[in-house]
């Protein structure tokens, strides 16, 4: 049977673009938020689903890392790291000049920053929804309007490619995670993402928590912190970590964690993706 | 001589708000992006300038986060949290199902999630470049629509408050923080604010170095990633620190971390923020 694979839409966007490449085989379906991903699969209505975590240089995608501390059981099963290259739409191709309106979602206006700064010194620039809004924005503008999407959707959208690859920096990746109701089992190459706070504010008490995996030698591939949403300056820390939750010795190091800290959550294990 | 504040305008953000309750008397300069209330003061064209930096909901405001560590050497020089109260603000005031479009800035669309969700099931959410700008955006649109954003801007655009206080969670809060070109003096009651990276990827460093500061009772009150633009998955720290850096004890930690980094920054020195 064809697994169903829910993905934050529209179609065009870098998430569908990330889904062809996890499984080209499976029948994907669009959805409006990253949480709605998580409730139809969460409901059975999709088998797994697909969303950004982190770019290479916007950082983390907050909504999807929130998600997974406060409002989701889904686990961790997969990782896909894909290039972002930008490109510049148009209705019809005309001068940078004439432009008035920039449509873009802000993550890629960010991405972009220096290449409007030189070409559109004098252009609105307006925030979107997504990189496919962003287009549909544009072409239902009534001023001279581009927007910066994907290549894909220009030819969802019927739109002309000005300019491409426009993000200021070649080491454009971003990281998307697949969730599921189970995670991955072990397979020799695994990360495993866990969340964790602390009951009360100790003076070194992260530094513990650290030494609990680095006398085991378990590396620490990623450190994160999100406010706990209750005080500010109170936080919850993400942490990627090397292996497998199943592994002795990150089992044992987890469990010390857990003693330690008012509040646990593993994420999932997964394998640790290669693009090889 | 008055003193001129730049700030992230326009006129009726919280920043503005922020702006007067740190200092009522400074002349107010609003500035359209973070970036350019960082070049106005570095310009010399503006004394100090204030931006947001980080909210008890939606955490950090990356922005600031990569202006302090890659584009910029103004300091922090002090800070201040102020709370956040978002009102719903319309052109006349309708029943909430005839509202067709709600706009606002993506964090405070984050913020009002809930509300949104249960009052505009049906409405079309549309993401602003700032809360004052959303209701100029719904000022001109043709639809039915409404804003979210400060009591303040209802007044400046003339609009309707027809809902307040409608954020989902009402511990929120946002810190601000003061840039000039130098930090503040040494207060007996301060925070240090330093960015730095690893130039490879050995497990344990992170802990080596949060050492340094346990091992002399240095208290952290935060620590944060931000990715380091070239590679994905290699990160800059960012730590706010208990203390002033000409303190001894943090002084010599801060020598023990540079010997140990690639790149460490000290963003300032700056009195620890107490509403009372």
């Amino acid at each position: 049977m064809t697994k169903q694979l829910a993905y934050l839409g529209p179609e065009g966007t870098f998430t569908e673009a990330a889904a062809l490449t996890y499984d080209s085989s499976a029948l994907l379906v669009p959805y409006p938020t990253i949480t709605s991903v998580a409730t139809s699969v969460d409901q059975g209505n999709t088998d797994i689903g697909i969303v950004p975590i982190e770019n290479s240089l916007e950082g983390s995608v907050t909504d999807t890392l929130d998600l997974l501390i406060h409002h989701s059981n889904l686990k961790i099963v997969n990782e896909i790291v894909i290039p972002i290259e930008h490109c510049l739409l148009m209705k019809e191709l005309v001068s940078n000049d004439l432009i008035d309106v920039v449509y873009s979602h802000p993550q890629a206006l960010g991405q972009c920053r220096h290449f409007l700064e030189h070409n559109f010194p004098n252009a609105q620039i307006v925030a979107a929804l997504s990189t496919a809004a962003a287009v549909e924005d544009m072409i239902n503008c009534e001023s001279p309007a581009a927007a910066i999407a994907t290549r894909r959707a220009a030819t969802i959208y019927g739109a002309l490619i000005a300019s491409e690859g426009i993000q200021d920096n070649p080491n454009n990746t971003t990281r998307f995670v697949i969730l599921a109701k189970e995670d991955h089992e072990y397979t020799g190459n695994d990360k495993t993402s866990v969340c964790f706070s602390f009951g009360e504010d100790k003076p070194g008490i992260l530094y513990m928590v650290l030494g609990e995996f680095a006398s085991r030698k378990i590396n620490l591939a990623k450190v994160e912190s999100r406010p706990n949403k209750e005080t500010l300056g109170r936080y919850i820390f993400l942490m990627d970590l090397e292996g497998h939750r199943t592994d002795p010795h990150l089992s044992e190091a987890l469990e010390k964690v857990r003693d330690n800290t008012s509040f646990m959550k593993i994420l999932g294990s997964y394998p640790h993706y290669s693009s090889t």
